[in-house]
């Protein structure tokens, strides 16, 4: 194996400094860079000053292969990135007409009159290659930089986080693949899970780690995903696809084996679209009845484009009464488990739906109905079946406790049509 | 004044730079230096590696007067930062007992067992403070470190959001202010602004931005929030608050004058809660009728505590035979003022409501009812009065313009009740 290529990141703007943008880049070039193989050791962010980009630059090169610039390629006097590059570089700039050419197409496709200050963005430091830009109006540039140490590397990408992803992609990373010598193909495969703790999961998959530690490839990480559970994530180094997928396939059986119905999905698949799926393969529709999580629910299923065949739709009875009148949940207190399979039995009625889920309970601040803050009371009916209902006890405070219901109340249909 | 203190932040994890936790702890601190007067030239995440992160110390402290780190202070054998700056100091580590104390009574407070290895958190560089946890079980540092240039301090604090934010408002920002021999009252004033965009908010400050630039206090900051508008914030310093109160009142009432009804809140509030309290202040209550959105308005307004006084519900009539069924609609196509006004009534009636708030469009992939994507049709009635409908045009792919269509819709039922 080559020897490892370490990569910096340096995160260009004032406003990152101050705390008007989080720097999401940074995190994901990371994220890419790991999966790639590629080290890196230190991220920086810097504000919109010549002198300490250039200083900024100096140093990543100086400890690292290559660095990824992002940010500050922008058309106001505030985008320095190019300038500051080239005085490192000890090149000057010249105008690239092929990348002006582009960036006025792009302002007359949209009918819009182009700002002279646009054409900074065709300058291009002496020796530098261009990326050609897909989407907005900046290209990125590789810039070689020649060091004592020997030749380094520079990749300018624009802050706009697609239009960065889609440049990392396109070019970044394979440059940096080529240059490292790395010819491996790298997959990896996600599986999503839901309702067990890390250290839970690390117990129960400590034979699986174990042996893969011991043998190095695929490798296994486990990546928290805030209130969306755990990922369990396996990286496999191969010749080819169809090599790394072999690698990758019977420690992904063995995984599911262990877990069960724990792993709810893979990869970008996520609790609502497994959902989603699970119904539509079954024929069947689903309406909601929504008291605490207040639309919440419907938001996250809506927000899978497609879901217009299966949801019908959510009543939202944040007021008592309207339990009551809409949705036929006995006159009463509202925070229990007879509400819950009422409004479960209202919302399929009421929506002319085969599933009926129906969620009710205390987000807080103060306790409701003498239940304390955290609870959640789930009602699920599928057909004619018997109402199931179950009460959970969830942590955190409001914003967090309603999306711990959301997802609370998915698994549970999904393991009950999973069960069916 | 003072010549200005600078400040960097070091955040210390690899999970940070292989991007499974966005590094946000800089973020908030960087924007509480700056509203500090504090200046911040430099944010840098290093990993969990004792070399690295000397390193990365000694720099930043050679740069800066100050340095707050972030993480590596938790009981693991990763948490390495004590050592680190134990290092930096030229210090040894010794075991402070009133820490270990705090420490033990915390886990018999929850009635856990405590693990030897918490114990590491009471390890203290000689010579260095203590900031006492209140929550969690790490205490915060302050650690005086000598330098060629004179001394400078460095914070250490958890990399736990909630238990660094403790710390810097209590601790880490009065000391640097102590420091920096500053002893003036800063206060801002944020205006949220909704139906403008940065540059059209310069254009028409323009005059009060030039007026302010040439006095220096208070200052005028635009701050973009994704969806949500622009910020305008200001930020005075004055002998103490009521003088700063007074710096501020009369350039706000010159905004608020220029900007009318575009400015919706002030500080933190929100668009919903805005509209949740005006709509309290009326005796009105609130009913929805979603499509386009699928409960995500619901789901805002809930989001607020106390949205119950006001909010009734919601029906989320996703799929056209709900919109026919439940609300009323004229059986045909779905995308139009005229169903956006008959959901209106229609939630106001099934929901028991005073005012109806309807809204359907098109969030994509593909058109609907030969609507391009991006259409949004709002219905709103109040009372007994005529529905009012408009139908506009929103930009972005699908989660964006379904967000947009929130507020825009919140802010419609705003500037009528503001109007009525």
């Amino acid at each position: 194996m080559n020897p490892v290529l370490s990569c910096e990141v340096l995160a260009v703007g004032t406003e990152l400094l101050l705390g008007q943008i989080v720097d999401t880049n940074s995190s994901w070039i990371g994220e890419q860079l790991a999966m790639n193989g590629i080290a890196t050791h230190r991220q920086v962010k810097v504000g919109d000053n010549r002198e300490r980009i250039v200083q900024c630059l100096r140093e990543a090169l100086e400890r690292a292969d290559a660095v990824v610039v992002c940010g500050g390629l922008g058309p106001t006097h505030d985008d320095i990135t190019r300038e500051a590059m080239a005085e490192v570089m000890g090149v000057g700039l010249h105008h690239d007409e092929a990348v002006a050419t582009r960036i006025r197409e792009l302002f007359a496709s949209r009918g819009r009159r182009m700002a002279e200050n646009n054409l900074r963005q065709a300058q291009v430091p002496d020796g530098a290659q261009v990326i050609a830009q897909t989407r907005g109006t900046a290209p990125g540039l590789i810039c070689p930089v020649q060091t004592p140490a020997g030749e380094r590397v520079a990749y300018l990408v624009p802050g706009v986080p697609h239009e960065m992803k889609d440049m990392l992609e396109r070019a970044v990373l394979p440059d940096l693949r080529r240059r490292s010598g790395d010819t491996a193909t790298i997959l990896s495969r996600t599986l999503r899970t839901w309702g067990e703790s890390e250290s839970g999961l690390n117990e129960r998959l400590d034979g699986v780690i174990e042996r893969l530690d011991a043998r190095g490839n695929p490798t296994l990480a486990f990546l928290a995903s805030g209130w969306e559970g755990i990922k369990v994530r396996l990286t496999a180094r191969a010749a080819d696809t169809d090599a790394a997928r072999t690698l990758i396939e019977p420690v992904e059986a063995e995984i599911r084996a262990e877990l069960g119905l724990q792993v709810f999905g893979t990869d970008d698949e996520t609790m609502e679209s497994v959902v989603l799926q699970l119904l539509r393969t079954r024929g069947l529709t689903l309406g909601l009845a929504e008291s605490v999580t207040g639309g919440l629910v419907g938001a996250r299923i809506t927000g899978v484009a497609g879901a217009s065949d299966v949801f019908r739709g959510s009543v939202v009875s944040y007021a008592s009464e309207v339990k009551f009148d809409v949705l036929g949940v006995p006159v009463g207190p509202v925070v229990n488990e007879v509400t819950a399979a009422a409004m479960a039995l209202g919302a399929q009625r009421v929506l002319n739906s085969d599933v009926g889920l129906g969620l009710t309970g205390v987000a807080g601040p103060s306790e409701q109905d003498g239940m304390p803050v955290g609870t959640l009371c789930i009602g699920l009916v599928i057909g004619d079946a018997e109402p199931i209902t179950t009460t959970v006890r969830l942590p955190g405070q409001r914003q967090q406790m309603r999306e711990m219901s959301v997802i609370t109340s998915l698994d549970l249909l999904r393991r009950t049509l999973l069960a069916g």
